[in-house]
């Protein structure tokens, strides 16, 4: 059943032993948003655990400072961020599917999979979603609480810049930032932190940065090797897949990936008019009008020439 | 006389025939200010002019879209974002200073060079301090004046990133962005987009970045070559300065740049505990805890060495 945020906390107020589950690969807004809610569930008394498939980059240490695993028996399940059960990950889905007993997201993919389901699908982050909750919950937010959603809002929107911020992204952020959150040390870890590594594969990548249709187009090429000389990881580099489309002129800025196996990933990103995921559309992939992505099984040369030739019939 | 946004606004009632002045190589803050300050007095019926010294760049065309300049015998000067007179620039100090009726600023440092100033030293921006003079004129916010305000928040705050973003930053962007203001470009223009030298300059910076004392100094040189080499200015590349600091470890980030005469600036940033003014008061330069600057008049080794040794102290 959909569900107000509202209608989530009294569901919350009448139950105890919660786990919170967050996505896999957990990002800023999944942590954040599991932990605001762990926090306030806590001060109210109760007993409340966060529970990931995978490992949380120790750079959101700050999310759990203080928190400790609590022993109960669990009686209650909410999902946190998560569009599909097999968001959770393999091991947590093998454990929770189909006995999630609230969901609180923000995808609007979202498939309904708990049994209420509190989903707003214009907020840009699950944590805009978390606060509203928090207050109906009665709980006074204290500044880690703060700092917890105001790391889901920042990093979800990348900082305000993404074009899912709305205007309630700001006024929360506001809100948290009076209510204590630490929001310079968070904008400075999440968004001007970059390793050694990553700067040295930056470095690489705009050595071999190739540009066409007068500069319209730029494709960028990051192989395995790099991955390796630099010490660097697919995830960690992901904002990379920005840097294409940000040279001025560029309408549509490609970033193809090497990937383990060795077929290829890209990632489209476009500026206005240029459609990147009709692009993707071409090899089978998909997304956002700006934003989108897609697999190719041949050589990295043939991926080249059938992207340029598809991205140059839309810039056109 | 130091007066507050809604005696500005009384004043300014009462007046027509406007000149508003920015600073000199005007940044996003002066012109945003200026601009929405100016669409609000005509939207009341007053003449009123925005003065520049120096050519605006063109990336913030949208700000002036549909500003034509008006024929007026002057009545009255009004100087946005203005710290001192000499800040106007040569040709607007030779014909204003002296004769300056209202300063609306938020510099600490305001030398009360107007007969009357609007003084918000907590402001992060000028344009917040405008948006409450445009509330106080009575003045609806249309979508221009909203992305001019925008425009000077999101700059001056380095999309929220600075330590002098408040919470009211955020609220004021929130509700500039309810009053349509066009973030979602602006933020692509102003945050993501750099030219293919400014790129290249980039590349060139991170392939000769050293590294000293546990990575925790780091050293990057620009020279007028470089400059040259990719066509970029050194406005244009001011961002750069942040760079080295970026880089997970690192305390002390600096970036030294060969002037035209020959001697050297560097700019120093730096991370908590280490102060950047500190550093650079050895040298007879200052600024901020985290953000300094000072200049030489050696070479380039010389320098480096005694920054080296400086830095060195502080790392201890």
């Amino acid at each position: 059943m959909q569900i107000t945020a509202v209608q989530a906390a009294e569901i919350l107020k009448a139950e105890d032993n919660i786990t919170i589950l967050t996505h896999f690969h957990p990002d800023g807004d999944t942590i954040g948003s599991g932990f605001a809610l762990a926090r306030a569930l806590r001060k109210m008394g109760k007993k409340a655990n966060v529970i990931n498939n995978d490992e949380m980059h120790p750079k959101y240490a700050y999310i759990w400072k203080g928190i400790k695993k609590q022993r109960f028996k669990e009686q209650f399940v909410v999902a946190v961020d998560i569009a599909t059960e097999h968001l959770l990950g393999d091991r947590i889905y093998e454990k929770y599917a189909g006995r999630i007993d609230l969901s609180i997201d923000h995808h609007p993919t979202n498939s309904f999979f708990a049994k209420n389901t509190c989903l707003e699908g214009n907020s840009a982050a699950a944590a805009e979603i978390i606060y509203y909750v928090i207050k109906a919950l009665g709980v006074e937010i204290d500044e880690d609480m703060a700092s917890c959603i105001y790391t889901g809002v920042s990093t979800d929107t990348g900082c305000f810049k993404y074009r899912n911020t709305t205007a309630r992204s700001f006024y929360i952020a506001g809100v948290m930032k009076d209510l204590g959150a630490d929001t310079e040390t968070i904008n400075e870890v999440m968004f001007e932190t970059k390793t050694r590594g990553e700067l040295e594969l930056e470095r690489i990548i705009l050595e071999n940065m190739e540009y066409f249709y007068d500069n319209k187009l730029a494709i960028a090429v990051i192989t395995q090797k790099m991955y390796s000389d630099t010490g660097t990881t697919e995830d960690e580099c992901e904002y990379i897949a920005g840097i294409p489309r940000q040279v001025a002129g560029v309408y549509v800025g490609v970033t193809i990936k090497e990937r383990k196996n060795g077929t290829f990933k890209a990632s489209v990103r476009t500026k206005p008019p240029i459609d990147a995921g009709k692009i993707c559309a071409k090899f089978g992939g998909g997304g956002h009008a700006n934003a989108a992505g897609c697999y190719f099984d041949g050589t990295l040369e043939e991926f080249k020439e059938k992207i340029k030739a598809v991205a140059g019939e839309e810039l056109k």
